[in-house]
Parts: C-alpha cells; sequence; structure tokens
C-alpha cells in the first residue's frame, strides 16, 4: 500500500492526505538517522513529493507539518485579491461576488460531484415522477454516492433520510423551508422513511441561551417543519436534549465517532482554537451520528447499516465529511448526500439569510403587508438605474433577488422563463418583477402559516416520540 | 473586585488564578500603551506581582503566559532531583519513595484539606458510629467541604453519596475494593442514596476494546460492587453507555458543564494533547454531571441542588476540581469529597495496583493457594536480610507491603499496633507477618467470592435499573 501512493490518493481526504505524508516524512527521516542505503531513502524521498504534490494539488494549500488542512473553504474567485474569496464553513457564508457563491469551485473544493442531467434522469426513471424543480433549477447541484443509494434502491434495499435544522430562534424564514420542501418530496417519491435532528444542544453550546430555551425553540420550529405536510407515520423528528436521554443506540454511536476523530481533526475542519468548550469540540459527533440506522433501534428495527441520504444545505458537509471518513472505521456505510446552494438575504447574495435580521429575510411569521413592504424596499435589483436605461439594455437575473428568489419559489417553468425573457429584454420593470414575486410569496407563507396553526402539541408530541415508523426492516 | 486581588485570592483554583494573572497583565499592557498616568501604571504593576506570586504559592510554577497550569502533580519528595518527584493523576501513579506518596505534600498541592481528629470525632457525633478504620488510620486523608455536608446532615439537609469505577477488565482485586467498603459503611452510617458511575464509555475511549467488551466488564464489574454488601433499595449503579440513553436530566447535565469548559482548562487539568480523540477531552464532563442531583431525577423525585459527596481515591480529584469550578456557574452546589490513598502493589507503595499485572495484586478471583503465593513470593518485605539482623534491629513497616496491607484489612486496632510493635522490635519475623495477612486475606476473598455467586443477573438488574430509592425528597 504504502509502496503505490497514488493509486488511491484521489479518494483520499485532505486529512488523510495529510497524514500520509506526515508519516512518510517521518519515514524518511527514520531511514536517513538509520543510515539505509542511498536508493532506498531516495525513493522515500521521491514518494514524499509526490504525496506534497498530491496533497497541494487536493488542498490548494503547501504541506505544513503539524498543521492540519484548514477545510474552512477559501475559494478565490478567479481574481487575486484577498477580499475576493467565498468563505463557507457551517456558520459562515460569505462572498463579495453579487451572484453568489462559485458552486463549480465549490465541487471541486469539497471534493463532491455535480447533480448532472444524467442523475436528474435517473431519479426520474428511479421513481417514475417528474423531478422536483429544485433539481430542474440547480438549487440541489452536488452530491456525494447518490448513484449509490439509486443502484441499491433499484435492487429493492432501502435508504432512510436525514435532515436537520439548528433551533437558534423561534422565527423560521423562507429559506430555511429549502431542504424541508425538498426532503418532504424525496420522502414522497422514493416512500422512505425519515428523521429530522433538531440540535438544540448545538444552540445552546453556541449561543447564550438557556437549555429550555433551546428546547423551547426546537419545538416551535418543529412546528414550522411539520407544517411542510411530512407524513406522521414515515417521520420522526427529535430534539438532541431529548433523545439522547432516550436512546441507549444514539449514544454509542456518538461515542464510537468521538473515538475516531481527534481535536487536530475537528480544528482543521471547523476551525476550533483551544479557548473553545470541549461541548463544540465533540458536538460534530452528535451531528455524525443519525447518518448510521444503528442510532434508530426503534425504527429499524435494531437494523444496522441501512443506508442514510442527507439532503442539506452545501455549508453542513464539513459535518458529513466528517462523519463519512470515520464510517468505515467505525463499520458503517457512508452516508450519501445531496447539497443546496445557499438561500440569499434579501439584500444581495453575498451572504446567507440570517435569523437573527427581520429585515434579511421573508419570515414565515410575516403579514402579507410586511412581505410586501420588505420586498419593495429591500429586494436587491437588477434592474437600471433609469426607466429609459432598463428598456434599452434589459435587467440582470443573475443578480437580481425577486428573481432568485422566484427560481426557488415559482415551480410554473414556463413563466419563470417567460420572466426571465422579459426582464432581460427589459421589457419588464423592477416593480414588476417584485409585484410578481409579492404575489407569490403572500400565498405560500399564509398557506403555511394556516398549516401550522392545525399543528397542535399533540402533533408535535406524536412526531417527536420515538416508535417505530410505517416500514418493514 | 479587582482593585483588591489578596481578599479572595486564596479560594481561586490555579486556573482562575492564571486567569487573573493573564487580565492582570493585559490590564498592564494597555495602561502602558495608553500613556496611563505613572502611578495608575505603578499600582496595576504592583498588583500584577502581587498576583504571580500568589499564582507561585498555590501552584509551585512560575506565572508564563500562555501555558495554564498543569494540574498533573509534580511532588518533590523533599529533595532536589527529578528522579524523586511524584507523579499523580487519573491515568498515573509514581513516586520513587518506598514509603509511597507524600499525602501532606498532595494536601498542600491539591488545596484540600487533612481530615483531622476533630472532622473525625464530629463525623462519630454526627452519626453516633464509630469512624470507620479507614478514617481512624488516615487511609482516607483528605476532604474538601465535608463540614460543610455536616452542617447540612445535622440540620436534616439530605445528602448523596457518588463514587465510581472505570470498568477496565474483568478482574478486580482487593484495591478496587476500598472505596466501596467506604462508601458502604459511609451509606449505612448516614442512611442515604447512593449513585455509583461505571465509566464503561471511558474505557471505551481508552482502551483497545468494543464497546461490547466495556459494557459486559462493566455489568462484571457491578457484580463485585454489589458483592460488597450495597441495600439494592439506596443504591443505583449505572453504566454510562446505558444510562445516558435513558435520562434526560443526565445528558443535559453533561451538555451544561462541557458549555464551561475549555479545551484549555481540559489540557490542563488532565494533559490532554491535539492528537487526543474528541471523545477524550469532552469525557470529563460526564464523570463530572453525575456530582448534580438533576442528572438522577427518578431518585431526587426531579430535586435539584442536593448535595453531593464523593468519596474515592486522590488520583480522581481532578475531575471534581473541574466540576467544583463549573458548578457554581450552572447553578449548582459543589460536590464535596473525601479522599484515599493509593493501594500500593505487592512489590512495593511506588505504584498504584494495576488489573494489567496479575502479580502486582491480590485478584478478588484469586484462590487460597495463589493468594498464598502471590504474598509470599511478591508483598515487599521492610524485614532485614537474615533472622539475626532482623532481630537485631526490626523491621519497617513503614515500607513493609504486608503491614500496609493489614493496615486496610485487619480491622482490629489492638492486633494492629501488636503487629506493628513486634515487628518493629525484631520480635516478629517477616514470613510471620505474611502468614497473618495470608490468613486475613484467604477468608476475606473467599467471603466475597461466596457473596458474589449470589448475585444473580436479575439482581444486576434491579441495581441498574432507574428507579426510585427508599427516599423521600
Amino acid at each position: 500500500m504504502a509502496d503505490s501512493p497514488n493509486c488511491d490518493l484521489k479518494s483520499l481526504s485532505p486529512l488523510q492526505l495529510f497524514e500520509r505524508v506526515t508519516e512518510q516524512g517521518e519515514k524518511v527521516r527514520a531511514l536517513k538517522a538509520g543510515k539505509a542505503p542511498k536508493d532506498e531513502i531516495d525513493a522515500a524521498v521521491r514518494m514524499l513529493l509526490s504525496l506534497k504534490l498530491s496533497y497541494k494539488t487536493t488542498t490548494g494549500q503547501d504541506y505544513q507539518a503539524g498543521l492540519p488542512p484548514k477545510d474552512l473553504v477559501l475559494i478565490n474567485n478567479g481574481t487575486t485579491k484577498e477580499e475576493d474569496e467565498d468563505l463557507v464553513d457551517p456558520w459562515n457564508v460569505q462572498t463579495s461576488n453579487a451572484k453568489g457563491v462559485d458552486y463549480d469551485k465549490l465541487i471541486v473544493r469539497f471534493g463532491s460531484s455535480k447533480i448532472d442531467t444524467d442523475l436528474i434522469n435517473r431519479i426520474e426513471r428511479a421513481t417514475g415522477q417528474k423531478p422536483h424543480h429544485f433539481l430542474r433549477r440547480g438549487i440541489f447541484f452536488s452530491h456525494r454516492d447518490m448513484d449509490q443509494v439509486l443502484d441499491a434502491y433499484e435492487n429493492k434495499k432501502p435508504f432512510y433520510l436525514y435532515t436537520g435544522r439548528g433551533p437558534s430562534s423561534q422565527a423560521m424564514h423562507v429559506g430555511h423551508l429549502i431542504p424541508f420542501m425538498f426532503t418532504k418530496w424525496l420522502q414522497e417519491v422514493f416512500d422512505v422513511p425519515l428523521v429530522i435532528q433538531l440540535t438544540d444542544d448545538e444552540k445552546y453550546l453556541w449561543k447564550d441561551m438557556t437549555i429550555e430555551k433551546a428546547y423551547e425553540y426546537a419545538r416551535e420550529n418543529a412546528k414550522d417543519i411539520i407544517a411542510c405536510g411530512f407524513d406522521v407515520n414515515k417521520t420522526f423528528i427529535f430534539s438532541d436534549l431529548d433523545y439522547l436521554g432516550t436512546s441507549a443506540g444514539f449514544y454509542k454511536n456518538i461515542v464510537k465517532v468521538q473515538k475516531h476523530v481527534t481535536f487536530n481533526q475537528v480544528k482543521g475542519i471547523f476551525g476550533f482554537t483551544d479557548s473553545d468548550c470541549i461541548g463544540k469540540i465533540s458536538f460534530p459527533a452528535i451531528q455524525a451520528a443519525p447518518s448510521f440506522s444503528s442510532s434508530f433501534p426503534q425504527i429499524f428495527n435494531g437494523k444496522e447499516n441501512i443506508q442514510c441520504l442527507i439532503p442539506c444545505a452545501i455549508d453542513q458537509d464539513p459535518y458529513f465529511r466528517m462523519t463519512r471518513d470515520v464510517a468505515p472505521r467505525i463499520g458503517q456505510p457512508k452516508p450519501a448526500l445531496l447539497h443546496s446552494v445557499f438561500f440569499p438575504a434579501l439584500q444581495g447574495a453575498q451572504t446567507k439569510m440570517s435569523a437573527s435580521d427581520p429585515n434579511s429575510s421573508i419570515f414565515l411569521t410575516d403579514t402579507p403587508k410586511q412581505i410586501k413592504t420588505k420586498i419593495n424596499k429591500h429586494a436587491f435589483s437588477g434592474g437600471r438605474d433609469t426607466i429609459e436605461e432598463h428598456r434599452k439594455y434589459g435587467g440582470n437575473c443573475d443578480v437580481d433577488v425577486s428573481f432568485m428568489y422566484l427560481t426557488f419559489f415559482l415551480e410554473d417553468d414556463d413563466r419563470l422563463e417567460q420572466l426571465k425573457q422579459a426582464y432581460t429584454s427589459g421589457e419588464l420593470l423592477t416593480g414588476e418583477l417584485k409585484k410578481v414575486l409579492i404575489e407569490t410569496m403572500q400565498p405560500l407563507v399564509a398557506a403555511h402559516q394556516e398549516r401550522r396553526k392545525q399543528v397542535t402539541d399533540e402533533i408535535v408530541k406524536q412526531f417527536m416520540t420515538p416508535r417505530k415508523l410505517a416500514f418493514e426492516f
């Protein structure tokens, strides 16, 4: 193995590569110290150089002894200026480009695969359903091992869905619905069980918040999630603070992951420092563990090794890269992933929406009037400065937030294409485009509010009770 | 507060002192940078020097910026040679002194209090019982806040006992019984509930062991613990791997502790490094959490803030110093502690007994013949090289392991004193002293084995089921 470093280097994670370089460096030193024959030393040095090159190719960084790779993604958007770099990790998404993060570069950097037409067609064949517009429009744009999930599915091998949310506040915005809307569709077309993790423990650890408050937010958020229309017979929603004390299987998987991940690794992946609390440092294992079916013995009848598929925004990928690194070492299958783009703030695609800035988002609690005002006042426009210029040169859909929102929420492909052409040609003015968005969002949010009202505490309790779902395993 | 650093410095932990010095250093730098008046700078510098002195007095180390105090106890045994230092932490106990660790220095270093005659007399008055020979003979020699426990007890305020064991193997040795024998006595004379933690998760994290094996050892060890004679109506024994998945209260306390302890702190206290797995790094919180009654809602009827008293060997103190640092910050009372000395290996008091070396210990599974052979062959003797010299100069009880063992297991004070005088005067030969030990240990171990045989799986299950105990809270 160690003698043919290039055969399998492409499959190695940056961290594994880092460890290979370190090992090889030690081997070279040992050979030199032991005064080994010159040709043996030369061969070892050649391999070291080759490993270092692979490391640089994969990470874009030079190998530095003792400094594991930072998976914080600093993508250079084609310029050499530092301020043009994209920052993407579970807590930050920042880019200086008005079109948003460069997702093609993110795919290369993260080592995931693009969701291409072939894959979308295959999903259509496997499910017999028209692909969701999030797939058709590249909103879910990247994946890991989705083809393996489909292989297994076509051979009648079951899988389950896992997604989640960090309940940082009572108020969710429309962007928070994206993974849940898509997951609901996946659950329907594949007819598979679904687990939804509410990381109230994470929010307690990261925020200035009591445990009780975090748990309360988790239950409130559960209502919004349930209002997306999940089937109670096929869905288990859990708060970590609750479920960890109800399932020995879950804790066993957590401690297994915790045994196989070092502080060096989470430092590299999540940027933790020595001043971080030990709760943060060990938390990634808690987000990893639901990727393994043995965390849910009540659902899977104690069966292990059932494939997991995780739909999530791409900023959550670091958790699951870590999970996929650990999985084979604890005898579990790697979870597969479907990644979405970020949902832009009203002010522009430079940042993700934030639940803490009420004007950055349309909230699920907003009135029709608030929605109208926010869109009219805050939605960044790709239109021209004057009507004359707009008529002459047309608007820019690539940076226009109203148009971006419509790609998420307007299901009619033909209508969306018409709007795009009319706006680009200058025929449609910014105010008119905003009106279409307002008329799309107002009934969507109102309908959500109506459904949420139906979600009683009793229904929340049903979803959050560990139990058998309507599947046989 | 910050202006009178000396008023409360004695109550600060080394880590808190370290943080005070660091803060003061920053203040001085800020004053100098801001060109503050000379007298203001001078006053700040004087305070900095005073804080540094307190730090040195407490820790025995010079303050070094960025290097938090190492609580690994390196005690200099009165000489200046490095090889004469005692090393005491939860995983290592080493001294080069045949008499064993210098416990008086350990008390100063750890900042605990000596269990003196006054305290022992007070325990006798409070309980109306003759103090256990472990107290009378200084085997439990150090404490934290035991007087507060007695204050509360005398005012009819309840407390509970918490002790534990890391189930590293199936075989326990007689040294492992010390905390349990003493805890049983405490439970009886105070009539209080008791929780016993089996840290199978810790052993899984630290050793090359499967989760299943660690859990199996926990159950096997529980049988030996139960065989000490605990009352099932007053005792709850739990495996972490089991109980964490049964009690939301326990996990909530764990995550609270994890939020209030940084990696820097556990690095200082336990010597963890960046290469340690995140499971080890966060584990101290799991040993801390049973110090809080809300971890056991079934026992305490959901009542919080019930005082906890922890009898344990002194090497476990770092966990509970950390716990006591955190307790007030999460609104919980600090646990009180009673510390025992280490149980010496047959080969001498330089090290703690080890379950991995069968000849270092008398195991609870040993036959009478094995006990006889081990003592005769391996018990380090404080006798002289020849019978003539021994008769003339006498033996040395301070280093004689057979005599040390008798202080643990021979309850008759008069008999022990006779043996001491006879051995010291040379009247009693090493072989004769060993014979007394053999005759003490053989029936003791045989009786334990007999009681252990009675411990069925059903009884283990009763002890390990979370339930209400025979107390009202």
